[in-house]
């Protein structure tokens, strides 16, 4: 099930801190060759944490961000800008303010949500693995990778609550083409606690979304069955609530809660 | 680079119309084996708005729609809901809602949209093309093999730019499933021309979005290299408005023009 090598060292033999160096024609570099099966993948690609610390290479991103650009979009207007943030000055700055304000939040989370209470006191427990799991990444928030901002921009005088739709299935490609290639990344909103700044650093215009912050990297760790609550309870079929007789899963399907853990009582 | 193949007619022995006739277990029917590539997938899963004349069996429609449930949401709240539409009472009154509406509409902008002027009275040109291939579209969507109605069941007090965050990755998912299945399938709006029709039709609770018109069949015709805009305006490196050195394609991509075709002048 697992088919998680990287590209190879040969692959990244030119992989400078500096990607302008990098003397190769990539124009004439073909993209990588799949060890996952596309159902496969859908299936499998997790929420990656933990990267090992080492650059996601030019050729890496060029093929994970070629695959974002090619998403459906509303009329194929394509909408949607991708801001990718690596080793510059604006990287550092970026993932330091984004950082920080996702441990003030977390510290916050932790304590309101009660990850340290109930079964989040059982080291093995669901609750404290998934809190060790936030903990650590937004402890080394500033040393991702590679960060990418997707962004909106408008082409209706209102927001829509259709919008989405235009940028959302371009970041759902992203995190899949990660995978494809042995890399891994995930998608949070805490952009959205530092958007002036991040707008004023980045030169983002006003009026634009700023989506998203998608983190990425080489797992520390694999991709495996992503856990998720029973297709039962979010298909339908004829009727809004209504499950489909053959809304039946296989037996190792694993299920997990909705949601944050609720308080304890 | 085609891999179209559909379910095998054996797979398919048993599709009735009604599914729950079915008397094979399919809690331990196997996933389709892949034959498609991850990475392959993503850069070849087009919009396919031509289906032929049958019905999406349920074992197709129960691994398409698991793999749209595989998707992340925020806090891993799943909070989507996918109705699906095949060949009840329901389903053939939503088709026809949907339907009307999206005739009078593409009339509309057929016309408004200068699909019949210009480089729209060449045959064989793309603006041609897509006309036609939308008024086919329209005109045949009562007869469209499967809807899916994705919805977002909201859980702050007010709508958030964000929302859709939670929503469309498992509609891109179910997109690529259904590539990955030898099926085929588009998102529209056109359900926001309708909706308090179908929510009364269909129960929808008020406050919930319907959030897209998705249609699922066997296409007529293939998949194959999708055409989008260049990576290098879609793509951003340190800075707003910074094409990365690494955003260059193969020099066998295609390009699109953004957007629906711009009135003649």
């Amino acid at each position: 099930m697992e088919h998680d090598e990287p590209m190879s060292d040969d692959d990244r033999a030119d992989d400078g801190d500096d990607d302008r160096d990098d003397d190769r024609d990539l124009a004439a570099t073909p993209w990588p060759t799949d060890t996952v099966g596309l159902f496969e993948g859908l299936l499998s690609t997790r929420a990656i944490r933990r990267y090992r610390d080492e650059p996601v290479p030019p050729e890496a991103l060029r093929a994970i961000l070629f695959a974002a650009t090619r998403a459906p979009s509303g009329s194929n207007r394509q909408p949607f800008r991708l801001v990718v943030l690596t080793d510059g000055p604006h990287a550092a700055e970026a993932k330091r303010l984004i950082g920080d304000a996702a441990r003030r939040t977390w510290d916050a989370k932790r304590r309101n949500d009660g990850y340290e209470q109930g079964s989040g006191v059982r080291d093995d427990s669901p609750k404290a693995r998934m809190a060790r799991s936030m903990q650590a990444y937004v402890d080394d928030f500033d040393r991702v990778p590679a960060l990418v901002l997707p962004c909106f921009v408008p082409y209706r005088d209102h927001p829509s609550p259709y919008d989405g739709a235009s940028l959302y299935p371009a970041c759902q490609n992203l995190l899949l083409a990660a995978r494809a290639l042995g890399y891994g990344g995930v998608i949070t909103q805490w952009q959205a606690l530092v958007d002036a700044e991040l707008r004023e650093l980045l030169a983002i215009p006003e009026g634009v979304l700023i989506g998203g912050t998608i983190t990425l990297g080489r797992p520390v760790g694999g991709h495996g069955p992503v856990r998720r609550r029973p297709m039962g309870e979010l298909v339908f079929e004829e009727s809004w609530g209504e499950a489909p007789a053959w809304a039946v899963e296989p037996p190792e399907v694993t299920h997990t809660q909705a949601g944050p853990p609720r308080p304890t009582p």
